[in-house]
């Protein structure tokens, strides 16, 4: 059984979960080579959709994603992930999940801390 | 601040997670108007790409999904909805959540059992 890459253009989404804790921490992309080198790695790779060529998450910030089991749904279009994440936080804006806001009376509300500085990581 | 409709064909991401175990329950697409049904009524509606139409989550099974909070990502092109899943199953192969298949030794393996018989669910 292989993953259906045909659907979105060669990709398919990827949930990447806190294999601890559970929390979701972000929603990326992969076409078949990033996928495969998710699985030869085990860190994950996507396939960058602003930079178009692959992305190992991780590679400026040191923000990498151990790969602790992969699964699929049922119709083989999207992956679940889950990480053991390194250092404090997945999200670039310095927050331990890209999902930091929340939908609150019909506005999206910061809803919790920075874990760290973004500028300090990226900004060197 | 709205939500990147453009990115991905007039759709976004939407992560399903149980809002008590945190378990990963499925991935579907929203276009803007799913998306303000899912706010306005309070169950998930998702644009279902195969049958271009909205789609809304349980209508013939009866396998609903109240949703319990929304959030979205940092490039907002992606949200997380945390729901009580109504029935046995949400996946329509009668299984608990659509991610009901793991990656072992390069070979996607069935992990766990059905909670219902899909069969009596949706041939009726």
């Amino acid at each position: 059984m292989d993953l259906d890459f045909k659907k979105s253009d060669g990709l398919i989404t990827a949930v990447i979960q806190d294999h601890q804790s559970g929390r979701v921490l972000m929603v990326g992309y992969m076409n078949e080579d990033a996928f495969r080198l998710t699985v030869e790695r085990g860190y994950a790779i996507f396939w960058s959709r602003s930079r178009q060529r692959l992305w190992l998450k991780g590679e400026s910030s040191g923000h990498k994603l151990i790969v602790k089991s992969i699964q699929t749904d049922c119709d083989q279009d999207a992956v679940l992930v889950r990480v053991e994440a390194i250092g404090p936080g997945v999200c670039h804006e310095g927050y331990e999940s890209c999902f930091f806001r929340t939908l609150e009376a019909g506005q999206w509300s910061v809803t919790e801390a920075r874990t760290y500085n973004p500028k300090e990581v990226y900004d060197k």
